[in-house]
């Protein structure tokens, strides 16, 4: 059979026939957590870690998902398995798990029921390859982070249309800008989906993991710099320090590690992908086993010209 | 054929069938907008209201239905007619509408595809009726409202689990209670789901229409105690106001009107439904031409011996 | 002569040798505050209201001028009519007030030293004038209200810088929008140097005068609004007001009133100037007796073809 | 010729005839940035420093001086040069550099114009040396710091009347008091002017370089200390902290390093400077080259009698 | 018998052994609310209005007094009573109600055990008479109002170091002056212990009823105000306003009315008491009956010279 | 004699004798500062870190004793001493100091008088013995903690009623809650007298010493932390990392330090004192040479049955 599958409440369907209720209240209200893993080359990459995070934030939330966790890595393990042989070229996965609160079902209370949604998405590496070699612009919106006394953003929640709020803002300014939020004080915090790191004399800056999501591949990309011995150090800081920053980049399951290379239209730095990000993408590629950039470059159609071939490294 | 139908992308269904993808952008993200409009006795009750608050929220999120609302209208009611052979005995509906984004669907822009829902559900009357003669219990979260530079609460989307986190600390006191949400400055906001009105020397007093939603009901109410000659007023007040009020009551579209008795855990003037409640809920029916207060108590078995027939009203 | 004169520290000099030493206390820290009264047909419009608002800015700063207020006003009518043959067809003048402290001279005390500028500068009307027609566009730019315990907007004084950040963010959505600040809850404060109003249900709103300059244009709309029998409420609102507004419009003293016909790219209302502003425009001629949209268009070289002749009103 | 010079827009000029128009916007809006960097017996000291900060402000007002910042400090070290004879006996030189906006000329577009200005000043020793004995006052007035996201005090702009209010209030305790601004949530952040450190149990604590001015003398002292090995941490810290702090000082280019000896009439530690301070001073001597005790010191009437001669430093 | 007696926990007992023992929880952790009530020629002014309060404190702190409303009223008639005859000439008391808890006693639920205390303590006219024909001085510290939040200042709360602690700073630029504290906005909430209003062309404004103490003399001024047909707004206002009202005065329930004629160093309009103060002053004596100011000046040695006699008004 | 003694300004004198006056502003307005001091086997620990406190208290509040530190050191080894033979058995005090202003005495000012009082309060180890074994349950209430720009919490002075109303919260949840006061941007600060550590993968975080009263208990366990090899950080976090930490704890004078189990009705970790806790206990014992929980554990009844015999310990 040639259709991905998915899991739903307990059942494996072919993607096409996985629904939801219209009742749920994930949909409805907004009360549902979820996780996003990515695969490499059609293996999981780091599922343990999405899966404490995402226990963290069924804690924070008292969402019962009726399952354990031990129960959700291994659907999910099977899920990535059956759909692994149907990627394409150079294609990889991103495993998404989905639970959310059901009207009638008393999550909070031992018993209740909930959605329990596990996927897989292809990864749209054509869409953001570019901004590998040209780095990409992020772009302050108005719109504030969410406070943390509202709904703490490190708990993973699917209320976040504050995300899309701030985009709308952003893409005034440019169709391909990403919003970079920040708190009422004015200290950036995160990027809509995507962990946000700056470049100063060699080292790393990013924001504290208070917040913001402590994402999977902001530790990732942390533990990389101390293996590769670049300094990092997690601290506020503001629009300022990005406008004076040697380079910047993102982190997210999907991209890894993104070059940002201009902020409100101005050139970060020189304004192109910096030697410290450059050598990130490379040590990635080196200890945790995958070229994502070599990887997304061969979704462009003008591919090879674009980029020296990488001597270092082998997916 | 005994099953109430659904409306969903362009299609009626049967609501068993009424599904959505999991891939929606509602259900991931929480990026919808939704309204809820009850019927009374079967018919719409200020559904256009409801629709002209559709549309605002639909502007502010830039989420465009595919349809224009002189037809959302024209289906709602089509649904509407549709169910209203199936409700129970003194049953009446909420009827919903949610519009959500999907991926890919890019609705921010003219030409982009949304999910577009519309359906009837029951009214729980009986979950609640006992309220009516007792009072609800409010009880202040250590949650806060959500900011209007971040979610404006103006806006009714489907990102509201900060309302279900105020209920998880709420019904730690009273598993019965409504969270009663403060803003960071300790201003009374809006009770999750609910407006909140206080009476004071026969005034009522009811949070400005800006860091809450405005609700329907709200308006209503306003509307009804200007024709009753109670006077009131949209200004901001404190937990010290609601301890020291007279009487409190909330607003929302499937209770009307419904006592507040308790906050807490302090009886609210004499722990009573009082007077003026009662005025409102008696006038509701006279001018509006129904009895939510009659209709929900029949729902209750020992109806009968918990409050005399009302002489003063019919529906 | 044909060079228009200004008056620096007590003497008539020719504008173009007006100038202030480079230890100006206003050049260096911003320690200045300043008026801006327009003249209509040569002549001053509410000069009082602008003195008596430039003497509560010094009350606050404690710059001590080294003049009385009447000797200002004698300066300022000189010097508006010595320039007033020098205007050009259809020209009108902002004249400037600006007086600052100098370094040495400690102008809170008495006897202290200042800066006393007086001037006049031709209305670029040209450079804005197609506003009248298409109306303006306002965008919301990350950077926040100045704060009422910082520098209180209230005192006009020349620390603004942070409405020159907000313009360079509004500049990148839309090279002639204006930017509209919010304060850090979200509320609509002000454009950078006009006030702004909203029109809903044939009500106009503005934000109270506490975290805004009080614009002297403001009081005259308001007070031309009571005589037109057009209600206004001095209140908050939010981004969610002006997305849902039927029209928008800003007010300053070179502009009078402009209409705003969208934000953040959104059209306000239909997106053009609405029956209220035009209303409005109309009215101010007929009461305060000058057309200031008729005497813009006049600037404009495609004039005849944009807008009918007015009937109604005459310089 | 026996007046100093300075360069203005391109011309060196006598500084009696350093003047800029009225219609300039550093003047008139406060949309300027500049520097103060110090001589020592004549040299600039940190001028690199001092440059790249200016960049950075430029950088985020997108201020185009129209030169290279090469060319900056060409202009400075000839201007410097050429005043340097004039310096009186002890005398040195706070170097300005003023870059402001002009009307027209739109500085944040790449060919804008701007006014550059870059001159000598003599340091007034005089009315300061007494503090190095006794210490200075510091004093909390009621105005709030700078908020980040409205002007972010870490560009050195001239829109800085706030400074100015702090001080008439903290002269209303003390003439000679300088105001130490606290932020709105009471965090000791900077005295006008100057950066402040105290000294607990041997070591130096200053508010983190987020809401300050990063001062080139406070990175100096930083740096100084670490050389004299007397640990040193930025680091938030209250009213009490200073108010049980055993030594107090505050830091700027003109004064380099200046003890604080009193908080809100209240005795710092013993009342006087202490000699965590004094082994500062004395370092400095020693490892930059320059004693500015001893110079300020000279220019006191009774100087011989005030404090013993300096064994250990030489200028 | 000459000495004043008071009422503590049950007993009447000499003032000179009317003491609690250390271990209260009112005299350790302030869990304590309070009155004063002041008498007019020995008779209670008011007292239902200060017992409604009281009422409102124990609500809210849960504060159990172990006696009812009315029978507090009893024993405050009595101690006022007995004490009555012990005024010194021209004298009269201010009535203590204090009401704490005690450590053992749970307060918080009924049946707890609280201290009790009422008294009667002559009010020092001349310690403050001779502010009515100066008027008295107002300074802004840099501590901030108690927020809503935290202790809301509506309730009379015996926790109120902070209005100790804003008098601290506030007698440093004056040993009479009273600390005018700001909320963190900057907003003008109350003096320690009194209400503040500023009258503006011929209206007069206090702040809302929210964030401060609603005085009982606060309502009878805004009721005497409504019956001389004297306008006046509950509205927030900044020291801004202050600098440039036409007058201010305080209102207590000792000095009732009492004029405010400097802030911060600088007049307030003319600097003396203004006429609208004047009138409210004459309309006290009499519509409620009694001649605060001639009653207080009585109490200074030149009472003759100061102020001619009144002609309107007799006790 | 059989009666504990206390001091009161400037005696000794029975407890049940000790009183203050009614006219007290530490009872009247909670203008006063305290220390509370532990014995261990009837002698003082820490005292000289108490001192230092109370000295940092004092001279925030400007209170003046009117006896130096090392005279109010003399008397609590006095009071101590005298009462140390009255303890009962297993029995230890909590020795009391506090120190409040009066009327009259401006205690602001060189010479003004202040309430002493110094005493020994058996401390209550019988009621809450059983959280050493259990745990306790930390309730988030909506209450604020105190803001630094208003008391700040590092002084520790007896207005603290907001601890009674958080108290008051907490304990509608579960009578024996102790409430976790969270600031207004939703961080964890302390509990109502109690310091809060949680610990993660083996470290310690507890909040930084800045919005907290900085516990001289906190300060011991740092200490010993340090000596057992325990890594710690004083660190900002959230309720989410109190949800998802291993162990939780609290410190305070009396109990030393005591397992928390619970938040908001959650178990934290396994829901049991965890083993870094144990560990600190043990650690203790063994390096401040007394067994506070053996000790604790004998006043239960049921002591023996439940807790084995600890071996390494001796007090």
């Amino acid at each position: 059979m040639n259709e991905r599958i998915a899991y739903v409440n307990g059942s494996i369907v072919p993607e096409s026939q996985a629904t939801i209720s219209i009742f749920d209240l994930g949909f409805q209200n907004g009360i549902g957590v979820f996780e996003r893993t990515r695969t490499a080359d059609g293996d999981l990459f780091r599922l343990d870690q999405h899966l404490a995070r995402l226990n963290a934030s069924l804690t924070m939330t008292r969402i019962d998902p009726g399952m354990s966790m031990a129960e959700i890595k291994r659907v999910t393990e099977d899920v990535a398995a059956r759909n692994k042989p149907l990627r394409g070229p150079d294609g990889d996965y991103s495993v998404g798990h989905y639970i959310s609160a059901v009207p009638g079902g008393q999550t909070a209370i031992p018993g209740g029921q909930a959605t329990v949604v596990i996927f897989t998405e292809p990864i749209p590496f054509k869409s953001w390859a570019r901004a590998y070699l040209d780095g990409c612009h992020v772009v302050t919106p108005s719109i504030r982070q969410m406070p943390m006394n509202v709904i703490d953003p490190k708990m993973k929640t699917t209320s976040r249309i504050h995300f899309h709020l701030g985009r709308l803002e952003a893409q005034l300014v440019d169709p391909e800008a990403i919003p970079l939020l920040l708190d009422e004080n004015g200290n950036v915090c995160e990027l809509a989906g995507h962990n946000f790191f700056i470049v100063k004399n060699g080292t790393l800056r990013t924001p504290p993991g208070e917040a913001i999501l402590r994402g999977v591949t902001r530790d990732a990309t942390l533990e990389l710099a101390q293996k590769l011995g670049i300094p990092a150090e997690e601290t506020t800081f503001q629009v300022y320090d990005v406008m004076n920053a040697d380079e910047a980049f993102l982190t997210t399951t999907t991209k890894c590690i993104m070059p940002c290379s201009r902020i409100n239209g101005r050139p970060i730095g020189t304004g192109k992908p910096g030697p410290v990000v450059e050598r990130l993408e490379k040590g990635w590629a080196e200890i945790y086993g995958f070229d994502f950039v070599e990887q997304a470059l061969r979704h462009l159609p003008d591919r090879q010209a674009a980029r020296p071939e990488p001597g270092l490294t082998a997916v």
